[in-house]
């Protein structure tokens, strides 16, 4: 790194001075460098009789770390914005070197920036000396570079760059950031579709090692930025729909279900768990009048499940709201809730869709305006007509569910839909029973592309009745009075659910692993990075 | 809570009838409450000669537990649409008894939905019965009712409840949701102002204690939905800002700076920390081309100190963003950014302002615009031609950085402003030193009330700096290593902060205690509810 440190006395883009001690030590280096590079040309110099005068000094180096000395006036263009109407002007740009390939007395370069790419050339001339292409070609791959230079219209259209219709004719070229000469590994490969089996790939484990680099891709810039348009859509909707924003707390006194599956925290002198759900706190606020809730954070199960679709840490999409007369009215709205997402997803991030395609290719995903609701026993029998076997008030295995989105598919073409009333038996004691049949309850799962996404009911709000069914269900009185009491003031029926962003973002984009939709994911056997 | 249930056979508000097998067990209880109630009357009934028919009979009494067993057309009416424009119209609507006065042939009550209140009269006459009046005398306190009655509007102002004009000539009551008869808290107590001595008031532990009561005071009503506001002005100050939000993980691997303070979690077999801070992982999505990212979520703190400013865990609303050529970038949009918040809260929710400040009055809170930068040895020169004994590159004891907003507000009169050019050696060892004095670094905090509600830096983006500095504070590198390694492959210079949700909200709203901005606190005392 240090022979690329910036020419002695040199003014910076901005044609102010550097700092004299800066410059003091930049002239150090820059004398023990440029001896170095002496040495190493001196064949190549031979050749050519003797060392030319460099006609590009004081255009290429490396700046001093940025510690903000100065605030200069020199504006950077966004690689987005170079396009045919900026041809033949001189623009300055801050991007990284994705890829250099020198060839004779030039240099081509790759420039990325986000999603963006651009191809810049150095050409040996008037303004670019030998020295400086070499200097150039060497630069490591993954540095941040700034580079001044003419917008040149191309004949011929650029299909490998973003910025198809013009390249930069680089005058001055410095260095930011220099990236280590050995990356783990390449954005190319870790750009490939999985479908492509000629060329290198990147397989999971590296790419979480090395998040860094491999959140750098396209692919990875765009799955990010959909997720965060989940969140806001959600919130946006609920907020719009009277909803008040809370926050619960994740470290919590006492396990509750019975403390299986839970993480147990040291807490000063004695001990506390990881909240499983904001659930009871949601349900807390309903009791204490906010009425209608939501609340976006972390929820972390300690399940030893090393799935596609399980993570020990996640963000939950919480929702809880109190209803007039059914839960019904609360299953509407989170159905509306979820078209509202979709539609956003689809029209405000049509570009990201596209480019998450390009390397994971999956069919567009479909929804209903409203969204289709079919009752549990329905389910049953649609799959019971298609040869698989299940009991009235079993619960659904993942296959059986993963097999009744495509049967939902093929009946209704959407990849979207709520199913309500499942079995009393197979949900937990909090949930509100069927007034007619005491078999089902007030409960309801929501899927996309087959997989459960959200987890809901209507909650009993009564605290009498809700112990008598913790005890039906041999749960322990004495661990959940806290939530019992919580009722005991006078409470309005309410109904909710949780979401799980990660969810919702492989599923709406059609990932295969959850682990492509977590920035830092956390599962039994990765707590890194 | 049983002498309540509704009368047999009887139809609901709806006028649709309510389902058999209820009907057949509301009958019994009906019965054996009548029988009950009739014991009781007999003293009663004895005076009157013989007891009468109740000409109200079928228009009060309990609900059976809402189980969503239909879905009736009633429309029931927000408590805050109640006004004069609505006079001599029957209207239903569902709210909490806040209080309950019966005088002979009359009861008034207080009805409560979150801020907005109403008062009620039942008179004894054609439509309402001796027991009708009787059994809404008896309903619990906090008891969520069902009312239909006729808008009439007052001659004299109710100055004691939100809807002043008019009143609810009520000709149905039905109980909804029933309190238990004994409160731990009162509403009234619990939202009378602290200066008031007069009367009786609920200390703090009892408040949090029973949570899902205090939450109900229109104080707590405005605190929680301000605070959502909060975040969502942050948010979408950022959003615009072209800011993309991420989610990072609450379960680490490694306890970062030394390992004090942090919360150990058992993972599977191993174990874990809880993160004090998002600052790596939104380091990393700089890194990693992100650019500028915000992210809000639990932090967690296992400092044993009990002030009245610190939780154990609290939301933090963080942000960090790539800059081009000097940290200020960054500094200047934070402090657009709090002004923008500063102005929605002031906009947005004057109303919940002027709610809190009748329970805890504190004058209006001053900010300038744009927000007043103040450098550290500024405020050293300040605090000393005050009296206050301060070295150079001392911190700012928690006492003086009061008076220093003491000082500031009187000679500039903002509340908020923001302190930069902290001595390095007070600041962590990735904070960038000062480029042209090394005593100082790139650092800021900022402030509201005097009380530090943000804490920043440019950060050291160059991996062999940051190792040296690191070693230079002692540091051990081999804790840090990943952290110091996501900076080896190119690194754009940086800044950012993290604000204390929940401070900002109580110190913008001047309360006394920090577990008044937070719905379910936790200190090193508290983990419940």
């Amino acid at each position: 790194m240090d022979s690329n440190k910036m020419d002695a006395g040199q003014t910076g883009p901005d044609g102010q001075q550097i700092s004299k001690k800066a410059a003091k030590k930049q002239q150090k280096e820059a004398e023990k460098a440029a001896k170095k590079a002496l040495r190493k040309e001196a064949q190549a110099v031979a050749d050519e009789g003797a060392a030319e005068a460099d006609c590009a000094q004081g255009h290429y180096g490396s700046y001093p770390m940025m510690q903000s000395a100065s605030k200069p006036e020199t504006v950077l263009r966004d690689l987005k914005d170079l396009t045919p109407e900026l041809a033949d002007q001189k623009v300055w740009i801050r991007a990284r070197l994705q890829t250099s390939r020198s060839k004779g007395k030039q240099c081509f370069l790759v420039l990325r920036q986000q999603k963006w790419t651009l191809q810049a050339l150095l050409s040996v001339g008037e303004r670019v000396s030998k020295q400086m292409v070499k200097f150039v070609a060497g630069i490591n791959k993954e540095s941040i570079v700034d580079l001044e230079g003419f917008v040149r219209k191309v004949d011929q259209k650029i299909e490998s760059c973003s910025q198809k219709d013009v390249e930069l004719h680089v005058e001055q070229t410095w260095v930011v950031s220099q990236a280590c000469p050995r990356l783990p590994l390449l954005i190319e490969d870790a750009s490939r579709p999985d479908t492509d089996d000629e060329l290198a790939k990147v397989n999971q484990d590296t790419r979480l090692d090395n998040r860094v680099l491999d959140l750098r891709t396209t692919t990875n810039q765009a799955i990010y930025r959909l997720e965060a348009g989940v969140c806001r859509l959600f919130r946006e909707f609920l907020t719009s729909q009277g909803f008040v924003e809370i926050h619960t707390p994740k470290i919590i006194s006492a396990a509750s279900e019975g403390g299986a599956n839970v993480f147990e925290v040291s807490y000063f002198k004695g001990s506390a768990y990881l909240a499983q759900s904001p659930q009871l706190y949601k349900q807390m606020a309903i009791c204490a009048d906010f009425d209608r809730v939501f609340t976006v954070g972390g929820v972390f199960r300690a399940e030893d499940s090393n799935t596609h679709r399980h993570l020990t840490e996640f963000v939950g999409l919480d929702l809880e709201m109190a209803f007039r007369w059914h839960y019904h009215e609360v299953v509407d709205l989170i159905g509306d809730m979820f078209v509202n997402i979709f539609k956003g997803l689809r029209d405000q991030f049509s570009e990201e869709i596209e480019t998450v395609g390009r390397q994971y290719p999956s069919l567009p995903f479909k929804f209903l305006e409203p969204s289709l609701r079919l009752e549990f026993p329905e389910a049953v029998k649609m799959l019971r007509e298609n040869g698989v076997e299940i009991g009235d008030e079993d619960d659904l295995s993942t296959p059986a569910e993963k097999f009744l989105g495509k049967l939902v598919k093929a009946k209704y073409d959407t990849d979207f839909y709520i199913l309500d009333k499942y079995p009393l038996a197979v949900r937990p004691f909090y949930t509100m029973p069927d007034a007619n049949n005491p078999k089902y309850s007030n409960s309801y799962d929501m899927f996309m592309r087959g997989e459960e996404i959200l987890s809901g009911a209507q909650r009993v709000h009564d605290a009498e009745f809700l112990s008598k069914r913790a005890s039906e269900m041999g749960v322990d009185l004495e661990k959940i009075k806290s939530y019992i009491d919580s009722f005991k003031f006078g409470s309005p029926p309410h109904a909710g659910g949780g979401i799980g962003c990660e969810r919702v973002t492989m599923l709406y984009l059609g990932l295969d692993n959850i682990r492509k939709a977590s920035m830092f994911p956390r599962d039994p056997k990765r707590l890194t990075p």
